[in-house]
């Protein structure tokens, strides 16, 4: 299914595959509206100095200029322009930018391409769509958002056909606190080696702790302990109470996870856990850090991250605290595309093609197809009367239901392709099954 | 209303602007399924040999290299990548790149953002938003779809709230016959000269002309006859005979413009005009050719353009015909809402806003939310149980037309925060007026 782009890392879609995405964008397009996010569109240009800000991806960054005309953009000019790489940076310069005009708490959503100069591999790509939401205050925002913006993720994620998945959710109070609780000063140093747990396993982590963090044997020890904990309720919390460690700052992330998944036990059974494992963006988030990965596919990588950020950006003396997340768009598409698992109906929008029977008939057959579209129905007329088994393998290749024929007396027939059957109808009145309105899409037939 | 652009050349709208924008694209798309167009969506990025095979605009193209990786992008190197400067050559690239998985004639719709490095100026941006339609056949491509496009362009525009615009078609056959039938071999040089005639009038013109192309008085003076000639109907085709040039080529051209010209009077009245000035475009297009402005605001300059290649694209010995269309998305949303002459009814998709008695009817809240949107009514939950006061001027600020309430006694209300009018009502039931169900969007209030 899914061919080999022209250009490594820049994927393209046939037109039944875009059905396919534009189904996963409009319906979190739709769950994000129902729940009053508004959209934002930002350009997709950023000065350098503002992408460059928090200064560690500058090679990720594609730099833009003006061919023949410009000095080439380079990392070293703060006023050069560059490709956004994710949507957060931008929002917060748009927030900063835009902040007398916005109410706070301002909630929007926001779908567009980024682009990051990676070596492509499988998941990874050098222009996506990214489709973020996010709340942020002025001064404060309340920890309820955290809480909702789990929900809401859940439910979009849910109406996505995706099959099952995990919202893994840890928080930066807890971890940080835990270690300064057990005696650990350096948080951010014991953080990067618990992230590496997965990948070179707890012996060589409990090493690097020791060596690298100056941890006793106990306090390593204690620090993996506490990466075991995943719950999918709140029963982490009495699991980490266990592990005997006080501090004011763990009992701070002990309530906010608590509340969390405690919510969400209730409101999205099954898809919230407690996963405190999760190290990887403790250090850029404050509080909250979600991540999220296809259960069963887990190798993917996470498909859907976010947090808190205390202070997502500034402005004189005015902070703006954040919190959101970011769908991989077109990880997901492409993982649906690859495997066949999801597809089209039909690969163009039209539910019924107008035959001629002339050329002459054009102009009433537009009549016709006028009619059908007057109602909301997709009608297509054909361009010459070739004969009527072509017109309809014209129909049936594109995965069009239905054909029209007016006959010489003015009546009307119209075809379903698939069952043969063909009835006499009334273009102002006629209309195909529900189903056969639009493309459906979905899980390929099991 | 328009704020100035942090980044000339780069705008970018509040969210209650972005929902005039939503409105136009949503309506567009809408239009052009409707006529059984299907969406393609092509990279962001082209390779510099792709983009400058034309060769002329290669100063507007902005090329994209990785910062400090590696070299700059030239437009010396054909490998090297830029971005779109529109959606008509990535499109033919696609359509020879993925011609085996298409089915022609093929039709499709384009909505994305292109890159120009021009100078910005009143319409003109350096990053802007096109949609697009066109409709590319294998070898052979009929006519019908010249008639067709621009009826679903009339219908299309007509859709928008932008007042009343004039569609006007000329053809390239028509003009160059009538040249050549004049004995003025030279067509590209009078199509040149012709096309100056809005900016520097008929005399200057004609002088031009006879010095530059080597046209007799009489010749210069039928060449500018052609071109004041502009009907609402196929008259046109009259007073160019009356004008007694003779060529094949010509007749060829009236007949397509006729047919043109002739189902617009009947499908789009008032819509479509023959205009026999027109002549940009005429040197790139080979058959016909469209503009559109807006009536009272034609210096804006057209706002959709396009017309018929014989060859949009080829792959070894096969050709694509192919016709099609560009809106200029950007430049309407941006006069309308420069001019303040559409607005939405409110900033936010949230049509209630439920209020909170106390912090711990949070979730009790959020279960009234999910019964609404769960009826496709967007609902949001506030965060914190301030003073009802307060929180209905939250909602209204943001303009949620209605805000709802649960009492003690666990029965609901529902308030109309414009008239002020409160009602019992049900979450499984209650819905608002279908006018009030999401933003409204439409020409200020008259």
């Amino acid at each position: 299914m899914a061919r080999k782009a022209s250009l490594s890392g820049f994927p393209e879609w046939l037109p039944n595959e875009r059905l396919v995405e534009l189904h996963i964008l409009d319906t979190l397009r739709r769950t994000f509206e129902l729940h009053g996010f508004g959209n934002v569109e930002t350009r997709a240009v950023e000065t350098v100095g503002q992408l460059l800000r928090k200064g560690e991806i500058d090679k990720e960054v594609y730099g833009i200029s003006r061919l023949q005309a410009d000095e080439p953009a380079t990392g070293d000019d703060p006023n050069a322009l560059a490709l956004h790489f994710d949507l957060t940076v931008p929002f917060a310069r748009y927030v900063v930018e835009n902040a007398g005009h916005l109410s706070f708490p301002f909630r929007r959503y926001q779908i567009q391409k980024v682009w990051r100069g990676e070596r492509p591999q499988e998941g990874r790509f050098r222009e996506f769509t990214q489709a973020d939401i996010d709340v942020v205050g002025d001064g404060k925002l309340p920890f309820k958002y955290d809480v909702e913006l789990a929900l809401v993720i859940a439910e979009a994620l849910s109406a996505l056909p995706i099959g099952d998945f995990k919202l893994r959710v840890n928080n930066r109070k807890l971890a940080e606190g835990f270690y300064l609780g057990l005696g650990l000063a350096d948080t951010a140093g014991v953080l990067r080696n618990i992230d590496k747990l997965e990948k070179i396993g707890a012996d060589k982590v409990k090493t690097l702790l020791i060596d690298e963090v100056g941890a006793t044997g106990e306090q390593a020890d204690a620090a993996l302990a506490l990466a075991q904990i995943r719950t999918e309720d709140t029963s982490f919390v009495d699991q980490v109470r266990a592990l005997g460690v006080e501090h004011e700052l763990l009992e701070e992330g002990l309530a906010e996870l608590g509340e969390v998944v405690g919510m969400a036990v209730r409101r999205a059974p099954g898809r919230v856990v407690a996963d405190l494992s999760i190290a990887r963006g403790l250090d850029y988030y404050t509080g909250t850090v979600y991540e999220t990965v296809l259960v069963g596919d887990e190798k993917l990588g996470s498909i859907c991250s976010g947090g808190r950020y205390e202070s997502l950006a500034t402005k004189g003396s005015r902070t703006f605290p954040g919190v959101g997340l970011s769908i991989g768009v077109t990880r997901l598409v492409s993982r649906m595309l690859g495997d066949g698992s999801v597809t089209a109906s039909r690969s163009v929008p039209t539910a019924v093609y107008v035959t001629l029977a002339n050329d002459d008939a054009w102009a009433e057959a537009q009549d016709v197809a006028a009619q059908l579209r007057s109602r909301g129905i997709s009608a297509e007329v054909a361009s010459s009367a070739e004969k009527f088994g072509k017109q309809i393998k014209f129909a049936d290749k594109r995965g069009i239901p239905f054909v029209w024929f007016t006959q010489a007396d003015g009546t009307h027939e119209v075809k379903d392709i698939r069952s043969g059957e063909q009835v006499a109808a009334d273009p102002a009145t006629w209309s195909p099954a529900p189903e056969d309105l639009t493309p459906r899409v979905g899980t390929a037939a099991v």
